[in-house]
Protein backbone atom coordinates (compact mmCIF):
# COMPACT_ATOMS: atom_id res chain seq x y z
CA UNK A 1 0.00 0.00 0.00
CA UNK A 2 1.18 3.46 -1.26
CA UNK A 3 0.08 5.96 1.43
CA UNK A 4 0.47 9.31 -0.01
CA UNK A 5 0.10 12.70 2.01
CA UNK A 6 -1.23 15.84 0.23
CA UNK A 7 -0.57 18.92 2.05
CA UNK A 8 -2.30 22.49 1.60
CA UNK A 9 -0.46 23.24 -0.67
CA UNK A 10 -0.62 19.82 -2.81
CA UNK A 11 -4.27 20.48 -2.54
CA UNK A 12 -4.16 24.54 -3.64
CA UNK A 13 -1.95 23.35 -6.73
CA UNK A 14 -4.39 20.92 -7.86
CA UNK A 15 -6.30 21.76 -11.21
CA UNK A 16 -9.67 23.32 -10.38
CA UNK A 17 -11.79 20.28 -11.65
CA UNK A 18 -9.16 17.83 -10.17
CA UNK A 19 -9.63 19.51 -7.03
CA UNK A 20 -12.95 19.80 -7.05
CA UNK A 21 -13.95 16.11 -7.64
CA UNK A 22 -11.13 15.28 -4.91
CA UNK A 23 -12.41 17.61 -2.48
CA UNK A 24 -16.15 16.55 -2.55
CA UNK A 25 -14.76 12.90 -2.63
CA UNK A 26 -13.46 13.79 1.32
CA UNK A 27 -16.59 14.25 3.45
CA UNK A 28 -17.34 10.41 2.54
CA UNK A 29 -20.52 9.18 1.00
CA UNK A 30 -23.32 11.22 1.09
CA UNK A 31 -27.49 10.89 0.50
CA UNK A 32 -28.73 12.14 -2.65
CA UNK A 33 -31.79 14.39 -2.60
CA UNK A 34 -33.96 16.87 -4.90
CA UNK A 35 -35.23 19.69 -3.70
CA UNK A 36 -38.72 20.44 -4.69
CA UNK A 37 -39.61 24.49 -4.69
CA UNK A 38 -42.14 26.18 -6.82
CA UNK A 39 -42.10 30.04 -6.83
CA UNK A 40 -45.20 32.58 -6.61
CA UNK A 41 -46.28 31.72 -10.21
CA UNK A 42 -46.67 28.39 -9.59
CA UNK A 43 -43.69 27.02 -11.57
CA UNK A 44 -41.93 24.35 -10.14
CA UNK A 45 -37.99 23.88 -10.12
CA UNK A 46 -36.37 20.53 -8.91
CA UNK A 47 -32.33 20.27 -7.81
CA UNK A 48 -30.31 18.21 -6.87
CA UNK A 49 -28.17 18.15 -3.66
CA UNK A 50 -25.87 15.95 -1.92
CA UNK A 51 -25.22 18.09 1.60
CA UNK A 52 -28.26 17.24 3.35
CA UNK A 53 -27.46 17.00 7.19
CA UNK A 54 -29.14 16.00 10.34
CA UNK A 55 -29.67 19.03 12.93
CA UNK A 56 -31.36 17.49 15.38
CA UNK A 57 -34.26 15.04 15.98
CA UNK A 58 -36.48 16.90 18.31
CA UNK A 59 -37.47 19.27 17.01
CA UNK A 60 -36.78 17.54 13.75
CA UNK A 61 -34.75 19.70 11.72
CA UNK A 62 -32.23 18.84 8.78
CA UNK A 63 -29.90 21.02 7.10
CA UNK A 64 -28.46 21.80 3.51
CA UNK A 65 -25.54 23.72 2.57
CA UNK A 66 -26.47 25.96 -1.05
CA UNK A 67 -24.34 28.41 -3.01
CA UNK A 68 -26.49 31.21 -3.87
CA UNK A 69 -24.62 32.37 -7.01
CA UNK A 70 -25.44 28.97 -8.85
CA UNK A 71 -28.03 27.57 -11.21
CA UNK A 72 -30.00 26.68 -7.54
CA UNK A 73 -30.46 30.37 -7.10
CA UNK A 74 -33.90 29.84 -7.72
CA UNK A 75 -34.32 26.79 -5.26
CA UNK A 76 -32.82 29.66 -2.85
CA UNK A 77 -35.37 32.10 -4.26
CA UNK A 78 -38.69 29.78 -4.16
CA UNK A 79 -37.82 28.95 -0.45
CA UNK A 80 -37.00 31.95 0.89
CA UNK A 81 -40.81 33.66 -1.15
CA UNK A 82 -42.77 30.40 -0.10
CA UNK A 83 -41.32 29.10 2.86
CA UNK A 84 -41.39 26.00 2.11
CA UNK A 85 -39.44 23.05 0.38
CA UNK A 86 -39.83 19.05 -0.03
CA UNK A 87 -36.71 16.63 -0.04
CA UNK A 88 -37.24 13.50 -2.13
CA UNK A 89 -34.63 10.98 -1.71
CA UNK A 90 -33.11 9.25 -4.74
CA UNK A 91 -33.87 5.76 -5.93
CA UNK A 92 -32.28 3.25 -7.92
CA UNK A 93 -34.90 3.38 -10.17
CA UNK A 94 -34.13 7.02 -11.50
CA UNK A 95 -31.10 8.15 -10.34
CA UNK A 96 -30.03 8.93 -14.10
CA UNK A 97 -32.89 11.34 -14.21
CA UNK A 98 -32.00 12.52 -10.68
CA UNK A 99 -28.65 13.40 -11.58
CA UNK A 100 -29.98 15.14 -14.83
CA UNK A 101 -31.75 17.56 -12.99
CA UNK A 102 -27.86 19.11 -12.68
CA UNK A 103 -28.12 20.43 -16.14
CA UNK A 104 -28.06 24.06 -16.43
CA UNK A 105 -31.55 24.13 -18.15
CA UNK A 106 -33.39 28.22 -18.64
CA UNK A 107 -35.15 29.90 -16.16
CA UNK A 108 -38.39 28.71 -18.16
CA UNK A 109 -37.84 25.11 -17.67
CA UNK A 110 -39.12 23.09 -15.43
CA UNK A 111 -36.84 19.96 -14.54
CA UNK A 112 -39.83 18.07 -13.59
CA UNK A 113 -40.66 18.76 -17.48
CA UNK A 114 -37.35 18.19 -18.75
CA UNK A 115 -36.57 14.96 -16.83
CA UNK A 116 -39.98 13.22 -17.01
CA UNK A 117 -39.72 13.20 -13.14
CA UNK A 118 -43.81 13.55 -12.13
CA UNK A 119 -44.66 16.43 -9.76
CA UNK A 120 -46.72 15.43 -7.00
CA UNK A 121 -49.02 18.28 -4.75
CA UNK A 122 -50.40 16.78 -1.21
CA UNK A 123 -52.79 18.21 0.75
CA UNK A 124 -52.23 21.42 1.13
CA UNK A 125 -48.41 22.04 0.70
CA UNK A 126 -47.36 24.15 -1.68
CA UNK A 127 -44.03 22.58 -2.95
CA UNK A 128 -44.21 19.96 -5.24
CA UNK A 129 -42.80 16.19 -4.14
CA UNK A 130 -41.43 13.81 -6.49
CA UNK A 131 -43.97 11.37 -7.07
CA UNK A 132 -40.97 8.73 -7.72
CA UNK A 133 -39.30 8.95 -4.89
CA UNK A 134 -39.64 6.60 -1.90
CA UNK A 135 -39.34 8.82 0.73
CA UNK A 136 -41.10 12.42 0.24
CA UNK A 137 -40.11 15.09 3.09
CA UNK A 138 -42.19 17.89 3.39
CA UNK A 139 -39.92 21.16 4.61
CA UNK A 140 -40.84 24.16 6.15
CA UNK A 141 -38.12 27.05 6.95
CA UNK A 142 -36.65 27.63 10.02
CA UNK A 143 -33.42 29.51 9.21
CA UNK A 144 -31.08 30.54 6.48
CA UNK A 145 -27.35 30.70 8.52
CA UNK A 146 -24.48 32.57 6.05
CA UNK A 147 -21.47 31.14 5.82
CA UNK A 148 -19.10 34.55 5.57
CA UNK A 149 -15.52 32.09 4.70
CA UNK A 150 -16.92 31.08 1.57
CA UNK A 151 -20.04 32.80 0.62
CA UNK A 152 -22.57 29.43 1.27
CA UNK A 153 -25.72 28.84 3.11
CA UNK A 154 -26.82 26.82 5.41
CA UNK A 155 -30.47 26.32 4.89
CA UNK A 156 -32.25 25.04 7.88
CA UNK A 157 -36.03 23.06 7.91
CA UNK A 158 -38.36 21.18 9.70
CA UNK A 159 -39.92 18.32 8.73
CA UNK A 160 -43.87 18.72 8.91
CA UNK A 161 -44.34 16.00 6.39
CA UNK A 162 -43.18 12.42 5.94
CA UNK A 163 -44.41 10.12 3.12
CA UNK A 164 -43.10 6.44 2.92
CA UNK A 165 -43.97 2.87 2.57
CA UNK A 166 -44.54 2.04 6.48
CA UNK A 167 -43.40 -1.30 6.11
CA UNK A 168 -40.10 0.34 6.01
CA UNK A 169 -40.41 1.78 9.52
CA UNK A 170 -38.99 -0.88 12.33
CA UNK A 171 -40.21 -1.03 15.44
CA UNK A 172 -37.70 1.52 17.22
CA UNK A 173 -38.40 3.94 14.92
CA UNK A 174 -35.49 3.10 12.40
CA UNK A 175 -35.93 3.14 8.37
CA UNK A 176 -34.67 0.94 6.15
CA UNK A 177 -33.15 2.95 3.58
CA UNK A 178 -31.88 -0.52 1.90
CA UNK A 179 -35.62 -1.89 1.40
CA UNK A 180 -36.45 1.26 -0.42
CA UNK A 181 -33.65 0.96 -2.57
CA UNK A 182 -32.50 4.76 -1.43
CA UNK A 183 -28.91 5.46 -3.30
CA UNK A 184 -25.87 7.10 -1.58
CA UNK A 185 -23.51 9.57 -3.67
CA UNK A 186 -20.13 10.20 -3.49
CA UNK A 187 -17.89 12.74 -5.08
CA UNK A 188 -19.57 14.77 -7.48
CA UNK A 189 -21.39 12.05 -10.02
CA UNK A 190 -21.08 8.24 -8.46
CA UNK A 191 -24.41 7.16 -6.74
CA UNK A 192 -24.23 3.67 -5.29
CA UNK A 193 -26.30 1.21 -3.66
CA UNK A 194 -25.42 -0.66 0.45
CA UNK A 195 -25.40 -3.69 2.15
CA UNK A 196 -25.88 -3.53 5.50
CA UNK A 197 -23.44 -4.99 7.89
CA UNK A 198 -24.57 -4.43 11.14
CA UNK A 199 -26.71 -2.47 13.70
CA UNK A 200 -24.45 -1.37 16.73
CA UNK A 201 -26.08 -1.97 20.11
CA UNK A 202 -25.90 1.45 21.82
CA UNK A 203 -22.24 1.57 23.22
CA UNK A 204 -21.50 1.12 26.77
CA UNK A 205 -17.70 1.69 28.39
CA UNK A 206 -18.47 -1.09 30.89
CA UNK A 207 -19.35 -3.99 27.98
CA UNK A 208 -17.43 -4.46 24.39
CA UNK A 209 -18.50 -3.83 21.39
CA UNK A 210 -22.04 -5.88 19.85
CA UNK A 211 -23.03 -6.01 16.04
CA UNK A 212 -26.32 -6.83 15.85
CA UNK A 213 -27.79 -9.62 13.46
CA UNK A 214 -28.59 -7.64 9.90
CA UNK A 215 -32.21 -6.86 10.00
CA UNK A 216 -32.65 -8.90 6.73
CA UNK B 1 -47.01 -0.81 -1.03
CA UNK B 2 -48.48 1.21 1.74
CA UNK B 3 -47.46 4.37 1.76
CA UNK B 4 -47.95 6.12 5.32
CA UNK B 5 -48.41 10.14 5.64
CA UNK B 6 -47.12 11.19 9.08
CA UNK B 7 -47.98 14.71 9.90
CA UNK B 8 -45.99 17.14 11.95
CA UNK B 9 -47.97 16.52 15.23
CA UNK B 10 -47.25 12.63 14.47
CA UNK B 11 -43.46 12.81 14.15
CA UNK B 12 -43.94 14.91 17.64
CA UNK B 13 -46.18 12.98 19.68
CA UNK B 14 -43.53 9.60 18.51
CA UNK B 15 -41.55 8.49 21.75
CA UNK B 16 -38.41 10.23 21.93
CA UNK B 17 -36.40 7.20 21.31
CA UNK B 18 -38.34 6.35 18.39
CA UNK B 19 -38.74 9.66 17.16
CA UNK B 20 -34.61 9.92 17.40
CA UNK B 21 -34.12 6.52 15.39
CA UNK B 22 -36.52 7.76 12.86
CA UNK B 23 -35.59 11.19 12.20
CA UNK B 24 -32.29 10.17 12.44
CA UNK B 25 -32.80 7.68 9.15
CA UNK B 26 -34.37 11.15 6.71
CA UNK B 27 -31.27 12.45 6.10
CA UNK B 28 -30.35 9.14 3.89
CA UNK B 29 -26.76 7.69 4.01
CA UNK B 30 -24.42 9.72 5.71
CA UNK B 31 -20.15 9.41 6.03
CA UNK B 32 -18.96 7.66 8.77
CA UNK B 33 -15.98 9.69 10.56
CA UNK B 34 -13.59 9.31 13.94
CA UNK B 35 -12.88 12.96 14.96
CA UNK B 36 -9.48 13.00 16.31
CA UNK B 37 -8.13 15.55 19.12
CA UNK B 38 -5.76 16.43 21.93
CA UNK B 39 -5.98 18.37 24.70
CA UNK B 40 -2.89 21.03 25.83
CA UNK B 41 -1.54 17.94 27.99
CA UNK B 42 -1.49 16.05 25.49
CA UNK B 43 -4.28 13.81 26.06
CA UNK B 44 -5.94 12.28 23.27
CA UNK B 45 -9.53 11.94 22.45
CA UNK B 46 -12.10 10.12 19.68
CA UNK B 47 -15.85 10.24 18.78
CA UNK B 48 -17.94 9.28 16.34
CA UNK B 49 -19.69 11.50 13.86
CA UNK B 50 -21.97 11.33 10.79
CA UNK B 51 -22.57 14.68 10.11
CA UNK B 52 -19.23 15.51 7.74
CA UNK B 53 -20.85 17.79 5.25
CA UNK B 54 -19.03 19.36 2.20
CA UNK B 55 -18.59 23.31 2.14
CA UNK B 56 -16.50 24.31 -0.54
CA UNK B 57 -13.53 22.62 -2.58
CA UNK B 58 -11.36 26.03 -3.34
CA UNK B 59 -10.76 26.89 -0.59
CA UNK B 60 -11.09 23.37 1.01
CA UNK B 61 -13.78 23.53 3.71
CA UNK B 62 -15.53 20.53 5.38
CA UNK B 63 -18.44 21.27 7.71
CA UNK B 64 -19.51 19.28 10.58
CA UNK B 65 -22.57 19.58 12.93
CA UNK B 66 -21.67 19.29 16.84
CA UNK B 67 -24.07 19.67 19.78
CA UNK B 68 -22.03 21.32 22.62
CA UNK B 69 -23.81 19.67 25.71
CA UNK B 70 -23.02 16.07 24.92
CA UNK B 71 -20.16 13.59 25.75
CA UNK B 72 -18.93 15.25 22.38
CA UNK B 73 -17.84 18.43 24.84
CA UNK B 74 -14.32 17.66 25.21
CA UNK B 75 -13.79 17.42 21.18
CA UNK B 76 -14.95 21.17 21.20
CA UNK B 77 -13.10 22.04 24.04
CA UNK B 78 -9.94 20.54 22.14
CA UNK B 79 -10.51 22.17 18.66
CA UNK B 80 -11.05 25.45 20.19
CA UNK B 81 -8.24 25.32 22.24
CA UNK B 82 -5.66 23.46 19.39
CA UNK B 83 -7.34 24.75 16.55
CA UNK B 84 -6.86 21.40 14.56
CA UNK B 85 -8.58 18.04 14.58
CA UNK B 86 -8.27 15.11 12.37
CA UNK B 87 -10.93 13.01 10.43
CA UNK B 88 -10.54 9.36 9.88
CA UNK B 89 -13.00 8.28 7.77
CA UNK B 90 -14.60 4.59 9.03
CA UNK B 91 -13.73 1.38 7.08
CA UNK B 92 -15.06 -2.06 7.36
CA UNK B 93 -12.05 -3.32 9.11
CA UNK B 94 -12.82 -1.82 12.35
CA UNK B 95 -16.37 -0.27 12.73
CA UNK B 96 -17.27 -1.55 15.80
CA UNK B 97 -14.40 -0.21 17.43
CA UNK B 98 -15.43 2.88 16.24
CA UNK B 99 -19.24 2.56 16.81
CA UNK B 100 -17.52 2.17 20.29
CA UNK B 101 -15.86 5.35 21.08
CA UNK B 102 -19.36 6.56 21.16
CA UNK B 103 -20.13 5.24 24.55
CA UNK B 104 -19.72 7.77 27.30
CA UNK B 105 -16.34 7.26 28.44
CA UNK B 106 -15.08 9.28 31.85
CA UNK B 107 -12.89 12.31 31.10
CA UNK B 108 -9.45 10.43 32.01
CA UNK B 109 -10.23 7.97 29.68
CA UNK B 110 -8.95 8.04 25.64
CA UNK B 111 -11.52 6.15 23.31
CA UNK B 112 -8.15 5.48 21.86
CA UNK B 113 -6.94 3.07 24.95
CA UNK B 114 -10.90 2.17 25.59
CA UNK B 115 -11.46 0.89 22.34
CA UNK B 116 -7.92 -0.92 20.98
CA UNK B 117 -8.03 2.18 17.76
CA UNK B 118 -4.33 3.49 17.12
CA UNK B 119 -3.22 6.91 17.54
CA UNK B 120 -0.57 8.22 15.25
CA UNK B 121 0.90 12.07 14.98
CA UNK B 122 1.87 13.24 11.61
CA UNK B 123 4.63 15.68 10.77
CA UNK B 124 4.16 18.26 13.48
CA UNK B 125 0.13 18.44 13.24
CA UNK B 126 -0.61 18.61 16.81
CA UNK B 127 -4.29 16.38 16.76
CA UNK B 128 -3.59 12.37 16.54
CA UNK B 129 -4.55 10.68 13.66
CA UNK B 130 -6.79 7.04 13.41
CA UNK B 131 -3.64 4.19 12.48
CA UNK B 132 -6.41 2.19 11.13
CA UNK B 133 -8.19 4.80 8.89
CA UNK B 134 -7.92 4.69 5.03
CA UNK B 135 -8.53 8.54 4.27
CA UNK B 136 -6.80 10.57 7.16
CA UNK B 137 -7.56 14.09 7.03
CA UNK B 138 -6.02 17.10 9.12
CA UNK B 139 -8.35 19.87 9.55
CA UNK B 140 -7.03 23.06 10.56
CA UNK B 141 -10.16 25.28 12.62
CA UNK B 142 -11.76 28.13 10.67
CA UNK B 143 -15.09 29.19 11.73
CA UNK B 144 -18.02 27.47 14.72
CA UNK B 145 -21.07 28.94 13.58
CA UNK B 146 -23.44 28.39 16.10
CA UNK B 147 -26.88 27.34 15.34
CA UNK B 148 -29.13 28.89 17.45
CA UNK B 149 -32.91 27.16 16.81
CA UNK B 150 -31.41 24.06 18.51
CA UNK B 151 -28.62 25.37 19.52
CA UNK B 152 -26.01 22.59 18.21
CA UNK B 153 -23.09 24.39 16.10
CA UNK B 154 -21.70 24.26 12.71
CA UNK B 155 -18.07 23.38 13.16
CA UNK B 156 -15.53 24.60 9.90
CA UNK B 157 -12.21 23.25 9.10
CA UNK B 158 -9.76 23.93 6.47
CA UNK B 159 -8.47 20.51 4.87
CA UNK B 160 -4.94 21.09 5.19
CA UNK B 161 -3.52 17.22 5.09
CA UNK B 162 -4.95 14.41 3.09
CA UNK B 163 -3.47 10.70 3.77
CA UNK B 164 -4.39 8.08 1.70
CA UNK B 165 -3.56 5.46 -0.56
CA UNK B 166 -2.74 6.98 -4.07
CA UNK B 167 -4.32 3.97 -6.01
CA UNK B 168 -7.21 4.98 -5.07
CA UNK B 169 -7.16 8.72 -6.95
CA UNK B 170 -8.45 8.10 -10.09
CA UNK B 171 -6.80 10.42 -13.22
CA UNK B 172 -9.94 13.04 -12.76
CA UNK B 173 -9.33 13.29 -8.87
CA UNK B 174 -12.58 11.00 -8.17
CA UNK B 175 -11.53 9.25 -4.74
CA UNK B 176 -12.76 5.65 -4.62
CA UNK B 177 -13.94 5.54 -1.10
CA UNK B 178 -15.45 1.86 -2.19
CA UNK B 179 -11.76 0.58 -2.86
CA UNK B 180 -10.62 2.09 0.91
CA UNK B 181 -13.88 -0.16 2.24
CA UNK B 182 -15.08 3.22 3.69
CA UNK B 183 -18.41 2.48 5.21
CA UNK B 184 -21.78 4.31 5.24
CA UNK B 185 -24.14 5.11 8.08
CA UNK B 186 -27.63 5.33 8.27
CA UNK B 187 -29.58 6.34 11.51
CA UNK B 188 -27.78 6.19 15.03
CA UNK B 189 -26.24 2.28 14.29
CA UNK B 190 -26.57 1.15 10.98
CA UNK B 191 -23.02 0.40 8.88
CA UNK B 192 -23.21 -0.54 5.21
CA UNK B 193 -21.03 -1.01 2.71
CA UNK B 194 -22.22 -0.18 -0.69
CA UNK B 195 -21.77 -0.86 -4.55
CA UNK B 196 -21.30 1.52 -7.58
CA UNK B 197 -23.97 1.68 -9.87
CA UNK B 198 -22.51 4.32 -11.95
CA UNK B 199 -20.95 7.25 -12.27
CA UNK B 200 -22.59 9.90 -14.51
CA UNK B 201 -21.60 12.10 -17.17
CA UNK B 202 -21.77 16.12 -16.69
CA UNK B 203 -25.53 16.88 -16.95
CA UNK B 204 -26.08 18.60 -19.92
CA UNK B 205 -29.84 19.75 -20.60
CA UNK B 206 -29.35 18.82 -24.88
CA UNK B 207 -28.45 15.40 -23.47
CA UNK B 208 -30.36 13.04 -21.87
CA UNK B 209 -28.69 11.23 -18.77
CA UNK B 210 -25.56 8.90 -19.36
CA UNK B 211 -24.62 6.45 -17.32
CA UNK B 212 -20.77 5.41 -17.18
CA UNK B 213 -19.63 2.03 -17.09
CA UNK B 214 -18.50 1.39 -13.20
CA UNK B 215 -15.14 2.43 -12.82
CA UNK B 216 -14.34 -1.43 -11.66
Amino acid sequence: MSSKHFHHSDIMAMDQRYRTAFINSLSGFKSANLVGTQNQAGRTNLALVSSVVHIGANPPYLGMIMRPHTVRRDTIENIESTGVYTLNHVAESFYPQAHQTSARYDEFTSEFDATGLTPVHIDSFTAPFVEQSPIKLGMTLKEILPISCNNTQLIIGEVTHVILNEQAVGSDGFVDLEALKVMAISSLDSYHVTQQQGRMAYAKPELPPRINTPSR
